[in-house]
């Protein structure tokens, strides 16, 4: 089985209970709950039973231990995160307005998460993955920028693959380097994993077509679309495939791109065809949303085959 | 009036709704919660009418913008809390066991409230300020002491005078140079406000008559021992007096000592004899631990008076 190195935040989320417009108040809260983007890509991989290890670094508070207790329990390989015995846990406080938008409070910068520690223990895993995972919103600062574009060159050097998931709002594309760092990474990328008009973020083209066309003619192997509730699509020199999405009822999106990615990019390292892939992806996805907090809807491939045999035939 | 000056971490508190131990799982929380020992010392003051500003810093966030609008509203000077486009507002999340002692996580020293930022509003209200109010879970920096040495230092020369409050636990008083910067500080003490075993923290002496001697030579004009349920003393070169603590029902502690200062502080300030200002700082703190959040049970003068009317003869 290849190895999944990902490099990038693991924070604590803290959600408010009531929709409603950001923390100016005080108000009903619940958390805290395991977090960070490529956390939750790391720990539904690793429910697959792919390897997987993380690259990242919590406080030595309860913060940080329910992460590591959590990351452990679902089979990540969590050597590599460094425990910082001054900062603390980066932390997200979440509250859903009225028309679905979020507004946060973070703590990630000046966290544990926003400082690189190249321990033994990181060059270790980065010369022996097989995979890297890039998270777009975890190249949050050159030094982090550097480390993706580093450990994608050796691991692609070693015959290894790069998924990306730009995972990143446009605003954020105009802070500086990151337009840039966000190009170099997808000329390195095998598995590209855009989310809705992420996937014309990066392409001269505005056009979906022509993007996907301009990503395969640039390097890239393979390219899913993951666009919600509309469904996802899959895309690569041979052709296209589209599936639905399943119909389940939302309860709390955050985390369901991550736990798709991990399910899609652990399928795609074990040579799963697309079609079925994408099912369970789909599948990981729809999962996800069903349940509140960003990490409480990783699943393993039994649960979502059975996910999928209850809620029957809703993909094509 | 005398202008109150007090530096210290302007917080939010987030609280645990279910008694037990720490923050390894998801549960139940409510907050964000003004807070912030200085804080709460400040908005007690302000809210008996004193003038008083707090010298700080803010995130540029909900939390900070929540702190600065309580702290506005209740009549505190904030032109001291600098707003930090970069670090996110300190926080602490709280729970109680059943054993009455608490877990923390903090997030303070890494925070917008772990910087100085010595802006030309510092200045000036540190030039003008007529009472400096200390507090030693704010001496948390060589920089914050050498602030607060300095402020009272100018104060003093002007002929004001200083409150100290050690708010300490004795654990972090073997921190390098913590022991050096509170006795400093004693030396420069005008008001004393210890909690407890904080009496002798300080001193050589280790019994608590001696201890006040020891105080009073070396000094300190007044002492005002809290001592919670079992009630308050008062001790200067002319005596000393004694209170018993109004009985009510305790629903969360954090907050109380500091609401006790802030009034006694005041009435101090404007030189209320030491049996009445017992008895209403007795009654700030009663109330204090009567509401939940650390700063929801500061009160007005008048509702300090209404309270001890409606309780009635339970101090002597």
């Amino acid at each position: 089985m290849k190895k999944i190195v990902v490099i990038g935040e693991v924070l604590v989320e803290i959600m408010a209970n009531n929709i409603g417009e950001g923390f100016r108040e005080v108000q009903s809260l619940t958390g805290p709950f395991p977090s960070g983007a490529p956390a939750i890509f790391a720990d539904q991989a690793a429910k697959m039973g792919q390897p997987v290890a993380i690259v990242s670094a919590v406080g030595d508070d309860d913060f940080g231990h329910l992460n590591l207790d959590r990351l452990r329990r679902d089979g990540v390989d969590v050597s590599g995160i460094f425990i910082d015995k001054e900062r603390p846990t980066g932390s997200a406080f979440v509250r859903y307005r009225e028309n679905g938008e979020r507004d946060f409070v973070f703590n990630i910068f000046h966290s544990a998460a926003g400082r690189l520690n190249a321990t033994d223990a990181v060059k270790a895993l980065l010369d022996s993955a097989d995979h890297l995972h890039v998270m777009g919103s975890s190249l949050s600062s050159p030094e982090f920028v550097a480390l993706n574009l580093r450990a994608a060159k050796v691991i692609r050097g070693n015959g290894g693959t790069v998924s990306f998931d730009p995972n990143v709002r446009r605003e954020i594309l105009s802070a500086e380097g990151i337009a840039e760092a966000m190009s170099r990474m997808i000329s390195m990328t095998d598995l590209f994993l855009p989310s809705g008009g992420e996937l014309t973020l990066l392409t001269k083209s505005t056009a979906p077509e022509a993007a996907v066309e301009e990503l395969l003619e640039c390097g890239v192997q393979a390219i899913v679309h993951k666009r919600g509730a509309d469904g996802a699509s899959f895309h690569d020199r041979l052709g296209a495939l589209a599936i639905d999405a399943f119909t389940v009822q939302e309860i709390d999106p955050t985390g369901a791109g991550d736990c798709f990615g991990g399910t899609f990019a652990a399928l795609w390292l074990r040579g799963t065809d697309a079609q079925r892939a994408l099912q369970l992806a789909a599948a990981s996805g729809a999962l996800a949303v069903t349940k509140r907090g960003p990490m409480e809807g990783t699943a393993t491939l039994a649960e979502l085959e059975d996910f999928i045999r209850r809620i029957g035939g809703s993909s094509r």
